[in-house]
């Protein structure tokens, strides 16, 4: 007997779904450890008698209370009915739409249904994205290549950072950095937001059609965009939809027009005219924040603004997606308009939400591409910076995660360990260099699009904001040579082998109260990696059985 | 302690989603039986310490292995971060998005989250469809009103259905009796379809933008529907945009000119010239159906070519909305701006698809309104007609379909019992009177939109297709007047009383191997009813506690 109270399916999203024009991946999930197989009955439903098949399932991922049971089936018209046959060791149930039943209907009229892989219908980031390492850039503190440019009241670099200072950051600073980036072997950046704002990080936009004057003109990101095509590294822009800055000028139009502005529709106004109240604004703006009004995106004016912003930077500019913030918070329609603008414009051009939450909802192929994995991230951080989950509890993370969303999902996810929103990874560490490779070298290692925060790889640290968005440490004298040197072999290793991209991760060795981990990646092309490390204060024996002699340490290439 | 294993909840979908503009309902799973109490912790994630709140949830619907908890919460600004505390006889656990954990964390940063309630995603069918009762009718059998229209083979009316033969039906036919809707209390009229095709069933269609001549014009059906909206009756066609007919000019045209055509983009042909080989067409068909050649509704032409008949139908012709042929083979971003283009026409028409299946991805606001409810069917012909499960099977079927959806999906869902697809309610009942007016009214005072069948309430039989599509018995002494008078009055308690139409639903007698069933009916106005029936074939005694003395018998109005 096994726990029927602990079997899910339910068809589409992660448990039924196209992974790409021709497969269907299905996918059940059973407790832990109580099934010893599980099989998928398919076949089409029309000519069921003729096609009807049993396909074994394999154990693709665990957590602390699931197994889950995946398989990939070709339906010979792109239509599927299907059951599952769920054996343990001494029971064999069968599971339909209807429930479970001892033995199978003659007829699948009550089988799970997938009705039609349509094309249009399926996720499908663009091809580029899963062989992406990202470098992440708060421009106002990456590099001073043009002091022209500079903000007044600036400060000298590698001064503290704090809420509202400047240092004088731009765009030819970026530029005359891109060796670095190619030599540590990124091949992608995400820049936060660039466009015409009054703070620091540019989050408040006053001009969406503009890059701030104190960064460069919109000249200067193109052909900053253009250096970058031409030595093989994308550039992602950050769009801040959700609100505006309080120096937009339709803003401003309704702070002192009120209900008579034109643009009265563009925002969500509780109560004219604006003003804060108790430290509540009498209009909605991002959290409680006055200097950022939210936008409404339904209203029609906004929505062709944004769309003609969103299309202009692909377009003109030449960027190869948007990072969307706060993007959970924008309507669902807007984003599937707003897909369909980018994606006419350029169909390879990433969408990337942030999404701190489960985000099933935004990656069914119609919204975005993919999300800021910040589980991912929590999950990276207790097992190897803070040490509050032993190997065990991270394995089940992790296994939860895989089991959450569709492979596709989760080849192109944007796993960050940290960013301008949290401290930086060394700082979270507790300082320790080791826990800090130790965690890049899992997030390098595992599949989906790794991001690295700039300046985490020369040995930065810094608390939450404004301290983890302090100058680039372009001193050698200040730099960590031992971890850049690290970074890039890793990042190098990644780009080299392909297993390290695909999905298929096995843990070999997580057990309780262990800081031991070990595990298994296994690529489509048939190549393996085992990679084994020790997140504990003690020293640990490692035993993994290699079944081939010809294994080789991936950085040396020595057997 | 309680079953973890079996407890179950994700953001969106039937476990979290708006109600209205301002309304979020929670939902949570637990083994049945297993908790004494639920609550939902929540607040705003901005400003948790002033807003964080506990709300009681109640056990809104069981079935074999689960309870469902829900409650409803008014975020005060839009947006909700919450998680739930379950409590079993000797166990108290909190679940957030990160799992289970015996004392709730100081922050909402793990909690699940709903990010905002936005006016344009949230699901919300036209206010009128929760107080239709609908009538379906196939044209080709209700009635011929005019016999100049009839086609020139066309049998005498009464005689017994075939796949091809005619009897001459039209919508003079329909004009003619529609004192007999309004006497029945119907206030909807769902017609398959009346475009010009070539069989009696006109799934085939030759032309979307005509009637067909055998029925009569489109100014016929315009004069028809201006009158049967002068009688407060609204009316919903078959859109048929799955596959078109032989007969459809582009697909002769494909059929003549093969790949040269210019309209070859407008099906999914997988081998020029199209031809049948071993009973496989060359190209995509509904099932193996060489007649009716599936349409690629991913091509631009042929989107504007079925978006301008959504549209003419309803913005010239006045129709309240659309039943959906074989929906859910045809791709989810079609039906997206089938709905804009339809909604922008009449904001109240009806979207209604047919799917068999769970149904769920068609239902979070973006594309259908309501699918025809084919779960519900199986439930109530199992208990009521066929005898194949027991009260408690038949709780257990229904408390599972409360939990599947949303409630403001369960009170737009289209309740069918029988169809042109099915046999007739009459001879699934074995021709049973008792046993249909049984299952009838459960359907008539349950949530969700009933329809019946043309016939059934005369007491027509007749087996799956051909023999369900009979002629409709006019003559009085063929009719079954005490059914007639049965549904009528029916048809008159469900649309006095809204207590059969809200979603609260409670089950006060459902036992094992018993066919006795009673369950209380509760309005949102406070109004209550106890409905009883015994579905077995031995009498039965109900006994119900009544909790006042107020209680009157519904139909007579006698206390």
């Amino acid at each position: 007997m096994f726990l029927r109270e602990a079997v899910y399916h339910r068809p589409k999203q992660n448990f039924a779904y196209a992974a790409d024009r021709q497969t269907l991946h299905l996918r059940v999930r059973a407790k832990r450890g109580d099934l010893v197989r599980a099989d998928a009955i398919v076949g089409d439903k029309y000519a069921w008698e003729r096609t009807a098949a049993s396909v074994p399932m394999r154990l693709f991922a665990s957590d602390e209370l699931f197994d889950y049971w995946e398989t990939a089936v070709v339906p010979p018209y792109r239509r599927l009915r299907y059951a599952f046959k769920l054996t343990a060791e001494d029971d064999t149930v069968y599971l339909t739409e209807k429930g479970f039943a001892d033995r199978l209907a003659p007829n699948p009229d009550e089988f799970f249904d997938f009705p039609y892989i349509n094309p249009v219908d399926v996720f499908a980031p663009p091809s580029w994205v899963k062989d992406a390492v990202f470098y992440q850039i708060f421009p106002e503190r990456f590099a001073n290549g043009d002091p022209s440019l500079d903000p007044e009241d600036v400060q000298p670099w590698g001064g503290e950072p704090t809420p509202r200072n400047f240092f004088g950051g731009d765009l030819k600073g970026v530029r005359d950095h891109l060796d670095h980036l190619e030599r540590l072997g990124v091949n992608a950046i995400y820049f936060t937001p660039v466009f015409e704002a009054t703070t620091n990080h540019k989050y408040d936009t006053t001009d969406y059609m503009k890059v701030d004057p104190h960064f460069g003109t919109n000249e200067d990101l193109k052909a900053l965009v253009e250096e970058c095509h031409g030595r093989g590294i994308r550039v992602v822009l950050d769009a801040v939809f959700n609100h505006a800055g309080k120096t937009f000028p339709p803003f401003v139009d309704v702070l002192e027009k009120g209900a008579e502005s034109e643009y009265a529709g563009w925002f969500h106004v509780r109560e004219f005219p604006l003003r804060i109240e108790d430290g509540i604004p009498t209009y909605e703006t991002f959290a409680f924040e006055p200097i950022m009004p939210k936008l409404n995106t339904e209203h029609a004016d906004v929505k062709k603004y944004l769309l003609d912003v969103a299309r202009y930077w692909v377009e003109e500019i030449g960027i190869d997606g948007w990072r969307l913030d706060v993007a959970n918070e924008v309507d669902h329609a807007f984003w599937r308009e707003f897909r369909q603008t980018v994606k006419a414009a350029n169909p390879e051009a990433y969408i990337l939400g942030e999404i701190w939450h489960d985000s099933m909802m935004w990656l069914q192929g119609d919204q975005f591409d993919a999300v800021m994995n910040y589980p991912f991230t929590n999950a990276v951080l207790d097992f190897f910076a803070k040490d509050s989950i032993d190997a065990a509890g991270f394995a089940n993370a992790i296994g939860g995660q895989l089991a959450a969303y569709p492979q596709t999902v989760t080849e192109a996810a944007f796993n960050l360990l940290d960013s301008h929103d949290t401290a930086r990874l060394l700082t979270l560490c507790g300082g320790s260099e080791k826990r800090m490779k130790l965690a890049a070298l899992f997030q390098l290692t595992y599949p989906g699009v790794p991001c690295i925060y700039y300046g985490d790889e020369v040995g930065m640290a810094g608390g939450g904001d404004p301290g983890c968005r302090g100058c680039m440490v372009w001193d050698e004298a200040g730099q960590n040579a031992g971890l850049l040197r690290f970074y890039s072999e890793t990042i190098a290793l990644r780009r080299t082998y392909g297993a390290f991209r695909d999905a298929d991760i096995a843990f070999l060795q997580a057990e309780r109260g262990s800081g031991t981990l070990v595990y298994e990646r296994r690529g489509t092309d048939g190549s393996r990696f085992i990679v084994a490390m020790n997140a504990g204060v003690l020293p640990a024996e490692v035993s993994a059985s290699a079944d081939s002699r010809s294994w080789q340490d991936a950085y040396s290439g020595e057997p």
